[in-house]
This record gives C-alpha cells, sequence and structure tokens, in this order.
C-alpha cells in the first residue's frame, strides 16, 4: 500500500490533500503540530528517527503573519528560516522516499512575485525553490518527483486573516473567487493516480489567472 | 456529454491526448491535417464555419524542421507564423469556448529556454504563449481554463528526427528517459475528471527534471 | 571612428539613444521612417543594400495602436509581425555586425508581463526576444554584445497615447514619475563608454521598480 | 561629496567596483572582513553603530565552499544563512541610504539557474533577491536605485578555486573567456556617472551570454 506524509495535514490546504489522497487508498499520516513543528529543528529530528522512508511526502507549511520590513527580529528571521527552509532541508536530508514515490512542495506565488506583506515568506519559500529544484535531478534517478505547487489566493483561515475584505478582494480576481483547499488535493490526486512521472522539477503556479507574470 | 477538439490529435503527443479523453467519456474530435491544417488560414477558417464551438480545446502543432537562422527564408518565417502562431489566433478569435471549459495549449520549453536548432518554434511559440496568458484572464471571467503544457524530450516521431542517437541522449536525462505522450495526455486527463478549475494562466513545464531554469 | 545605426532614430527612445551616442563621438546614423520602414520588407532590403555593416545597431521601433484581442485583424497581425519582429530578423540575417560591436533591442517589459491593450507588441516582441537570446551566443563569438533592454513606462508621445491621465498614472509608479528618453540613451552611453563587453544575452527591465516579478 | 561602502572591497569583484567608484572621484569605503563580517550579526551591528548613512552601498560577499546537499550541516546552513542573507538585511534596516542614492547587488546567475555544487549560495542569493525586489518599491520613493547584478563566471580566486581546469571551461563559454571584474566595476560606474536613475528593481545576468533562460 502506497503511503504518504502531508506536513500541515490538520488544516486549509494540507488537510485537503489528505482527503484527495485517502480517496484513492493511499495510507496518509497527515501530521499537526504535535507530531511535527517545522520551525523546531528537534521536532524534527524526532519525528525523522520514527518516521524514515515514505512514497509520497508533501513539504508544505503556514506562513509567518505579516510584518514590515523595518520591524522583522534577529528572531523572526530565524524562526521562518526554520520553518520554511531548514526543516524542510532537514527532512529531505534524512527521509527516504521510496522509488517512483513523489514530493509536493506547497510553496505560494509570492516566490515569483514577491509582496512586501509576505516578505519573509517570499524569501524563504524561494529559497527552498531553488533546493527543491536542484534536488529534482537528483531524485530523478529513482523515478521520485519533485513538483512545486505555488498556490495563489485559496480559501484558507490564513487567508482570511490576510486579506480585510474578502467579498471585495474576489471581484478583483480574474475567477472572481479564490481558490479552494480541494481543488489543489485533486491536482495532486490526478498526478498521483495517473501515473504522471514526467512531470518535475516544476513549478506550477496555482492562482486561478491571478499573476501577471508571463511564465 | 462533454466535447473536445485536438488539433494535430492523429499522431504523437495530441494523440495520447486524444486517447486519454476518451478514456473518460469524452466525445473527441481528433483533426488530422486533412480536416485543418493551422499553417494554412484559409483551411482554418474552413473548420471554422463547421466546428462552432466546443466544451475543450487542445491547440497542439507540429514544429518546423531544424534550420539555422541565417538560412531561414522570408517564406519559413511566414510559413511557421501561420503555423505556430497565427492558425490558433484565428481559432480563438472564432471558437466559442464553453463555459466552464478547458483550453490546453502545448507549446515546448523552447519557450523558456529557446533553442539555436529551434529558432522559429522557440519565437513562435512564445509569441503565442503570451497572448495565451492575457486570454486566460478574459477567459476566467466564464470559469475557462487555459494551461499552457511545455513539453521537453518526449518519445515522438519528432523528437526521432531532432535527436540523432536517442539512446545516447536519453543517458543524459535526469530521468535516463523520454518522456511519454500518454503522461502528458495522462495529467490533462486528472485535471479534467477532477474538475480542477483553479489552475489557469500557468505554465506548466513538462520536462523529466531536465530544464535548469528555477521556476 | 565607431558607427552606429539607431532604427527609429528621428524621435522618443531612439533619438535620445541617437544624442547619447553623438556624445562620445560616434557617428550615427539616426534613421526615420523614410530611410527605414520595418514594416515593409521591401524598405528593410533596400536599406541594407545601401547599409551593409556597422560597430552599433540599435534595434528599436513603435508599437501598434492598442487593440482588443477579436478586433484584430489578419492584416493587424502581419502588419506588426513585420514591424516588430521579421524586419528584425531580415536585418540581422543581413547586416554585419562589426566584431567588437554592440547589438541593443529596445523591447518592451511587457514581454515579460503581457498587457491586454498591448497584446500584439506582447507577442511579437517576446518572439523577437527569443531569437535575439539565442543569436547572443552566437555574436559572442566576435565579442559582439546583444543587449535587450525592456523599458517600462516611459515619457514618449507613445506613452501620452497609451495613458489617458498621466499626471495621475505617474502617482501610482514607484518613481512617482515617468522614465526619461535620456536616461535609456545615457545607460547604453555607459556600457560603450566603459567597453562592457561581459554583458550579453541579458534582458533588462527599464521601468523604474514598476514591475512584479522577482526578476 | 559622493560616499560609497563596498563590502568585501578588498578583493575579487568588490575591489574593482571601489576602484572603478574611485575613478569618479567617488570616496569610498572599501571594507575588509575586519571592518564588517556579514557571517557574524555582531560584527554587522558594531559596523552599522559607525557607518550610519552613505550615498551608494555595494552589498556583495563570497560565497561558501561546495558542498553536496547531505553534508550540508545546521552550522553551514546557519552561517551562510548569516552571511548571503541575514547580514545583508540587517544593514538595510538599519543603514541610512541618502536620498538620490544607489544600492547595487552582487548576487549570482545562481539564483535563476541554480547549481548543485552552489547550492547553499543558491538559496540564500535567492532569498535575498526577494527582499531587495520587494524593497526597491520602497527605495524609489527616494529616488534611491536597487540594481541586482548577478554575475556568471568572473576571473576571482574563487573561480579558480570552483572550477578545474579555468582553460578548458573557458573554451565551452560564449565568449571562450571569463568576464572581468573590472567590466562589472565599469558597468556600474557607467550608471552612476550618467545618473541612470529609472534602472531600478532590475536583475541583471552579467555572464558573458552564458545563461539559457530567455530573460
Amino acid at each position: 500500500m502506497t503511503s504518504a506524509i502531508v506536513l500541515g495535514g490538520s488544516r486549509g490546504i494540507g488537510k485537503a490533500i489528505s482527503e484527495s489522497l485517502k480517496d484513492i487508498e493511499i495510507d496518509v499520516f497527515a501530521t499537526s503540530k504535535k507530531d511535527i513543528d517545522t520551525s523546531d529543528l528537534d521536532s524534527v529530528r524526532k519525528f525523522l528517527k520514527k518516521h524514515t522512508q515514505t512514497d509520497i511526502l508533501i513539504l508544505n507549511t503556514g506562513g509567518p503573519p505579516p510584518k514590515q520590513f523595518l520591524d522583522i527580529t534577529e528572531d523572526d528571521w530565524k524562526l521562518y528560516h526554520n520553518q520554511l527552509f531548514l526543516g524542510f532541508c532537514t527532512i529531505l536530508q534524512n527521509i527516504k522516499i521510496n522509488d517512483d514515490g513523489y514530493i509536493f512542495l506547497i510553496s505560494s506565488n509570492v516566490i515569483k512575485e514577491p509582496n512586501e506583506k509576505l516578505i519573509i515568506s517570499s524569501a524563504y519559500r524561494a529559497a527552498f525553490s531553488e533546493v527543491f529544484k536542484i534536488l529534482s535531478k537528483n531524485y530523478a534517478e529513482k523515478n521520485i518527483n519533485c513538483i512545486n505547487i505555488a498556490p495563489g489566493p485559496i480559501n484558507t483561515d490564513r487567508t482570511k486573516e490576510l486579506i480585510e475584505n474578502v467579498k471585495e478582494f474576489e471581484k478583483s480576481l480574474p475567477m472572481k473567487r479564490l481558490g479552494e483547499p480541494e481543488e489543489i488535493g485533486n491536482f495532486i490526486k490526478g498526478i498521483i493516480e495517473n501515473n504522471v512521472k514526467y512531470l518535475s522539477g516544476v513549478t506550477i503556479n496555482f492562482d486561478g489567472a491571478n499573476s501577471n507574470y508571463v511564465f
């Protein structure tokens, strides 16, 4: 039976992915902060002692609260450096992804079009996207896919915190609505259930035609 | 019943997409050059008189033979301007995509990492990718998705023509093999059968981790 | 003495470049539409009979009037295909750039962030940028630089035509003003007078921090 | 008199920039590791107590030695997180750039085409490029330019350490040679002496046509 670990699997996009994978009979471990907190490297290492391999790994974590550049403290940088970058690196350095497996990174469209309010997230998610791109070439030899999904505005608690007037904001979007977490879950499900293996080393905007950069 | 028009549907990637769509009970019209030849605008207009609407449209066409820049004639430019750009524009100006539909463009990864041998293809496929990106915002209002798939080395007759020693070439690829047309077909199938609608205005490298650009 | 041909050199950005080059004792031929009209291939070929070589070439031309996608005719596409793409290709196929020379392309930031109003320009300027990138590798062998400058909102007659209320628009820009054509001219002057030769195959946004894409 | 602080100004690219700026009568403080070590935040903060403002700032630092992903330790990540990212952030949070000034970031072309051997550098230089892009919009209000120069293979001690056979490597480059640090210095000089102010928020490949990505 195929196994999956979904980080941040107890809510939002992570939860939706977990449910989509369960739909196709995958044995999903949807982690919550109690299981692994990527902002705390001790927690990460502890998790990796018990969880040494998986077929599918979903690298997913929430982002920091919005903060002006001048107000970001050294502790803020270091905390989110762990949460958005170093925790993920530590996981990939230590976990075995089984041959023919998949790794999905849930990043954010701010990696391409960075956002002042989300400056920490823009920086560290971009940093990890570089690492992930490089590693995709190594994982390819074992037929393991690395797929970076960069969501735009998705209907999660976080978006509701970040956006003051969601109804008004939605009118400004090309699709006149936020994306649903389930759409990301189902997209991933479609890739896995159809055994799409040549899709790797790729960053996929998932933003309802909202971004402006041509590629 | 859902209908699809697959341009260049009689061989290669187009054929594979047609078969994947038939798998999910879509009524597919897989065109051959007899039905529509995008390099000939009269043929395009004739086709559009009979085929005025569809739910799903796959914009797909072969590329020109490799040619050195200095050897490309005005006629070459104009022929492939029609085939790779103007034919597709004419179609989108005239065909009705039904609400909640999908348009997939099969371009090439040369749009991001252009290739001397494929200079004509690099140019005009990039040009159409710009148009497609712009239109994705308009189509979004009718819940129609525009998804640009940019394949890398795929196991088609064309690749065999372009690459001298395919076996040797495959060893240089991260996955040690060409991609299969069926993988693209199945990827598209996965999107449609799972009703993934927030994925639009996006260019998706489909190249087995072969490209080097980070995004 | 160093020679330069500046296409579209009688006004706007082209004129400013011409003047900047004259400042550093370059023998500039600033062409007007009477000398060469890149939308007319016969005019291009006639020009190339008389002008067979240069040290510096500035590929520069105005863009089409804004037009909705559905209103663009086959003749429109073909006219601007010539003006923005095929004329430039024909020139590069036929003119000799002397060793250690420079070719500057004045494109537009719409090649990265395409614009509905400027759909024709977005498409064909991107197409030529692909060709230019490819050729940069060949020209490099003769120490000839290919530099693609992609201007944002510049204070030209054209911008005043495109933007309804320029004063209001300027307030929305990061620098609270349009760029001046002279800034582009002086930028190019600085590269040439300082003999900067390793800068090639590059696209340089020139937009006063206005674009949003990270690179 | 115009003042400049050039980080890492005692050797390589930093030294060349310092000398180019001195050429145009700028009062340059070319720092060495004794003055400020961006990998040590205490050193950074000490520096910032004495140096509270400047007209021109050059953010420049060496990169880490090549290391395989699996061999990178937590200490390595943290050291270079400081050196390539957090040190620069701390500087920009605390130093005053005088109105009409310039900030140049010397990053690397690995931010666009990441490199397995330079995985740490690819990650953190990309992260800081995101921050720099965001800040360019704020600095624009004070007519301060943020210009990210992304060098390719430059003739420095570092390149000689990274590349085994430099002579052989040079043959593989489009220009058949490494770039010279002076070319970067002179490029920057040309921008400043010509008062080019509308060039901001831009990443400029400086790699002799070596990169393959179209933009």
